[in-house]
């Protein structure tokens, strides 16, 4: 979470006159987004959220990003519609950085959902993989299987022991485990990828925003599934959480239904969630300054959700359907 | 500028219960303040600044700054007014930190401003030393001669050079130039003490915040007018911007009259506020790492200004009058 560009009050002003939305009031940078820089852009109309694209978001994906957001928007679901320019674009270029204007939505990040709160968020989730069905729109999942196995070798057997000592052989034995008994053939669409509380607004008991699409892609579905219960569903001690489990599938299946072979496999799929996420917090542990911009997450915290799930994963969902 | 803090959904909640203010609807984490943590806030009846105090603020100048707010927002400048809670206080406490709860108010910091915003805010900053003439409270300069004298002692010879070799010797010039020419019984007040660009909100030509008041002191008066021209009147590059400096002057003229001893300390005013700044950017240099979550300032911009005003600043105040 940080702001890492400054935009001056001219920038802003001079961007802002390219889109039909009135004049510029305030501007605020936000601390939100891991990949960018955000503000907060009132006008004399309505509120904006504006993003400046930093390094780790790719050009060529921004029609993608974006594209997906209107086509979402338009087919219901809480998620901000991009603005367009005068001309129609939906991203402009201030010097060598991409920013795109967004509709600012309502709502709070909350760190410990309601079950009713977790209800609300997985129907949300299968909405969303409702209302993308007929995008155009593709893009690999750049955090696959592949780039897993890259991460883990980038960090090294050493780096890894550092982080935790039975890191490595619980990283070898899952990457050997998964690339088994990866489920192939599911149904495939559109998915967040990571839907974290963090990337939920709510108000209440109702999703009033589903946000941060940069790593949406086309991936199998119930994956989506799957990362949002390891995102979920336990304390931040570790401590499962049987209703929020419970409610977060039970609010899917009311917007979409699951095939048995999905049904057979979560428990996969959410090993698969749990080490794709030990993957980028142990490559951005090793890798990140103790005292930079960014706060590291602890892997371990993943690593506990990896053990529960090879444990106890075919039970929890068994006892959900 | 950085959220230090984070505060969950439910303390924003619970917090937001103890004023009068609606239902909470938004709140981000906003890239303001050097000294604090704050969130654009939200709630069904208006938008506020929440402010949480962290270590460099002392507890018993909150009354003071909040206060402050307060009486100059009655007497008409355009500060943020401080929201009480349900029991007429002007902090709470979480945990052990202070939070308060402030006006929104609508504009953008400029970096390079206009001869006309200039004027604006040099009239402000007149309008604020009027407005707080009949303000009780009284807080000394922390950030005074001495502080001076101890944060470039704290630098060492050593440290100084490492930032420039030509550091040790200006300094150690200057410092006793001033102690020597520093003015005394000059008219004193309250003074803002840290009117930069960054905190000063325009919409437009007009003034529509003097914001972040955690400098504000009681001191000699023509100081702060000293402050303000040292942190407005250069381009980035160093070079003076002659029609910047003196509408600021004619600005603050519209609002308060100079005494003639007051036109005669200006030179030395501004020697002391350039060095006022060297002082603690040379100290934060040293003392923060480059990777730090605090964006570093180089001393040296304000060592250049300081060379300016001993050599040109009574030429410079003189074509004013």
């Amino acid at each position: 979470m940080a702001v890492y560009t400054t935009l001056s009050a001219a920038e802003l002003s001079a961007l802002i006159s390219h889109y039909d939305v009135g004049d510029l009031i305030s501007a605020k940078g936000i601390a939100e987004g891991v990949s960018n820089s955000n503000w907060l852009i009132e006008t004399t109309s309505n509120r904006y959220i504006l993003t400046m694209y930093e390094n780790r978001i790719e050009l060529s994906d921004l029609p993608f990003f974006l594209g997906l957001l209107d086509h979402l928007a338009d087919n219901g679901s809480p998620v901000p519609r991009t603005i367009h320019d005068r001309d129609g674009a939906a991203f402009r270029m201030i010097g060598e950085k991409a920013v795109a204007l967004t509709e600012f939505l309502p709502g709070v990040s909350i760190d410990v959902p309601t079950a009713q709160q977790a209800r609300a968020v997985g129907a949300a989730l299968a909405g969303l993989h409702d209302h993308a069905a007929d995008f155009p729109g593709q893009r690999p999942n750049s955090m696959g299987m592949a780039e897993w196995q890259r991460l883990f070798a980038a960090c090294g057997t050493e780096g890894l022991s550092r982080i935790d000592p039975a890191l490595p052989e619980l990283v070898a034995t899952e990457l050997a485990w998964l690339a088994t008994n990866w489920p192939q053939d599911l149904p495939r669409g559109v998915i967040h990828a990571d839907l974290f509380p963090d990337n939920v607004l709510l108000l209440g008991e109702n999703v009033s925003g589903l946000i941060d699409f940069y790593f949406a892609c086309t991936d199998t579905i119930a994956y989506d599934l799957a990362v949002t219960h390891a995102a979920w569903s336990f304390e931040k001690d570790g401590t499962f959480r049987e209703d929020v489990s419970r409610n977060l599938i039970e609010g899917y299946l009311s917007q979409r239904t699951l095939s048995e072979a999905e049904w057979q496999a979560l428990p996969v799929l959410a090993r698969g969630a749990a080490i794709r996420f030990i993957a980028t917090r142990a490559y951005d542990w090793l890798h990140t300054p103790a005292d930079a911009l960014v706060m590291r997450k602890d892997p371990m915290d993943f690593a506990r959700r990896l053990r529960f799930y090879a444990a106890q994963g075919s039970t929890v969902f068994a006892a959900t359907r």
